[in-house]
């Protein structure tokens, strides 16, 4: 890809770089991130955005937590990289990789040798963060290349806010599987859901696919039933914020409505996600914290008013599709077809992966 | 209601003057038109929309149109309404409202006794384009009241767009039954989809349920089917903008993916549109011309650009929602419960409405 969503730059001390997407698709322009305060706040707006890009930035985050600190002995880290991690981890409360990634950061603490130097242990944290970034391009590489049966040359996929290189290190997740189909030479048509409030269709994914090449007609959420109803659309994929063992998946706010239009026009809908996205610790959908955000996202489309003054408004940032409406899920293992408990369970015993559900301890 | 949507000031010469709905909620300004030309323009630029606006401000436009010329006899004025009707029926395609007002016109022209003096016969189309706008307002009140078997008081409803009073020339359609019911001080809870890409939900449905005292809550159009599946709503009021034969109904984009998740919840979906709306010449939906606007609508909400420059973009301006989602249609005379070509057909029997289509001719 041109572009890089997370970088690290320098050894320890070091920064993040991260792209700005608010900004985009009018600029391409970074942000130089130095302290965990600002990395919590690039994450509440939305700076950065998208499950495992969330994950791997917090990752780096606990680095610049701990860089600075005089660290006596390996005990005293450990207790720095908690404190990030308890701080970074209520920046958002629905991506499970947030915490997936944070509890991993933990564990390579715990697990240092104490004989290390101060400098030796942070250096081996921001290896942990640079492998988890590493692990998410080839997580990326791979979900595109599972996605492959499902894409034909002449389809024309509809997919719902950016699921792409942005909200992952590389690839992405539903957006992989169109690149990947791309390089193969495949002729894909995407019509890509604007996704209000914040617009992140118009502004990121359809930039991202023209950047690829990829043919693609932005619309309105409110109009994805209409393309459907006139036999425009061959297939959905979109990408997930946290998975439940029963395959109920958290997405972007609008993702359940294009999952029933999809049913109820037979039309396949695929959920494209890494198994750290699974949080095998819940059972199903209810039990996955819903994010509401500010009223004036609604209010107040890219900062103008287009509603009354103090108008009451219901804003919540994500939905959760349940498992019946799923053709498949698509991880970098394989694929998962008629997502129900058992046959994720089984998805992960195969893999050998815990996802990150175990790994998290919920 | 504390604003009139559309008015005629003054006798022979006189003028329109229309709420220029583009500049609500932030201000109520009123447009003054003396010529055609402007009213064809503030048509198209959706100053005045809804099926039943554009059809009064199109009856006044046609008065407008003869007011100023030099009449010599009833021929000569009859050539002059075929002209005003002619340049006016290419301001909207989808509205079958405007055609019917149109046709109306164009009938009491024809049928005016040769021997009135040219300003009484000019007099005559002024009153005519009154009694249009008049039984508009009588047809809301009685949609109102009609609709009122499917409103309780704790309803918790949707609706789509505005088929308010903006969109008629006072009560509305699909708001009429939710101002009808708090006038019989019956509680009711309403959602508003915002209506993307012009917000029409968030700008003036949003404005005339505060308006009128009722309790709102603004959400974006992909948000309808998560407060659905929440169990939250009741039922789902809509407006129309042309009704087929079998009871078809071509509406605001969007209305179709509500139709559908109200389907898939089991929520009853009913349509209010008065006789005019309907028209019987075309069997069903598939015949009814849907209008597509300026990608722009959609590449930059309120002026503002939020996606790539020159992304391919897809912007109708209305879909169909087929018969059989819809539980019921309620007119000025009663309900048609289970909508289709037989029922339709006895309801304009039983009330001895010809609707729009007959007496437009198509």
């Amino acid at each position: 890809m041109p572009y890089l969503t997370i970088q690290w730059r320098g050894g320890i001390p070091g920064k993040i770089v991260l792209i700005d997407q608010t900004r985009l698709p009018s600029e391409l322009a970074y942000l130089e991130i130095e302290e965990p305060r600002e990395l919590f706040d690039a994450i509440r707006r939305l700076a950065v955005r998208g499950a495992p890009a969330i994950g791997i930035s917090a990752a780096y985050g606990v680095v610049l937590g701990i860089q600075g600190e005089p660290i006596a002995d390996r005990e005293a880290l450990v207790r720095a990289v908690e404190r990030s991690c308890s701080y970074l981890a209520t920046s958002r409360p629905t991506a499970v990789n947030l915490f997936w990634a944070l509890e991993r950061m933990r564990r390579r603490a715990r697990s240092l040798a104490p004989d290390l130097s101060p400098l030796e242990m942070k250096l081996t944290l921001l290896e942990e963060a640079h492998a988890i970034l590493e692990e998410d391009r080839l997580m990326g590489r791979r979900i595109g290349e599972n996605a492959q049966r499902f894409l034909r040359s002449g389809d024309t996929t509809l997919t719902h806010c950016n699921a792409g290189g942005l909200a992952t290190a590389e690839y992405g997740t539903a957006l992989a599987a169109f690149f990947e189909a791309a390089r193969l030479g495949k002729t894909l048509h995407v019509f890509a859901d604007e996704t209000r409030p914040l617009l992140q269709g118009a502004r990121l994914t359809a930039w991202e696919l023209r950047q690829a090449g990829i043919d693609v007609t932005l619309i309105c959420d409110n109009m994805a039933g209409q393309v459907m109803q006139q036999g425009k659309v061959s297939s959905v994929f979109v990408g997930a914020d946290r998975i439940a063992a029963n395959g109920d998946a958290a997405n972007k706010i609008g993702t359940y409505s294009v999952a029933v239009l999809a049913r109820h026009h037979q039309i396949p809908f695929y959920v494209a996600a890494p198994t750290t996205t699974f949080d095998l610790s819940i059972p199903d959908g209810s039990h996955i914290p819903l994010e509401e955000r500010d009223p004036t996202e609604v209010t107040h489309p890219l900062g103008l008013a287009a509603a009354p003054e103090g108008i009451g408004v219901y804003n919540p940032a994500f939905d959760v599709t349940p498992h019946t409406l799923i053709t498949a899920i698509i991880t970098e293992h394989g694929v998962i077809e008629r997502p129900d408990a058992e046959r994720i369970a089984e998805h992960f015993r195969d893999s050998g992966s815990r996802g990150g559900p175990a790994e998290a301890g919920g």
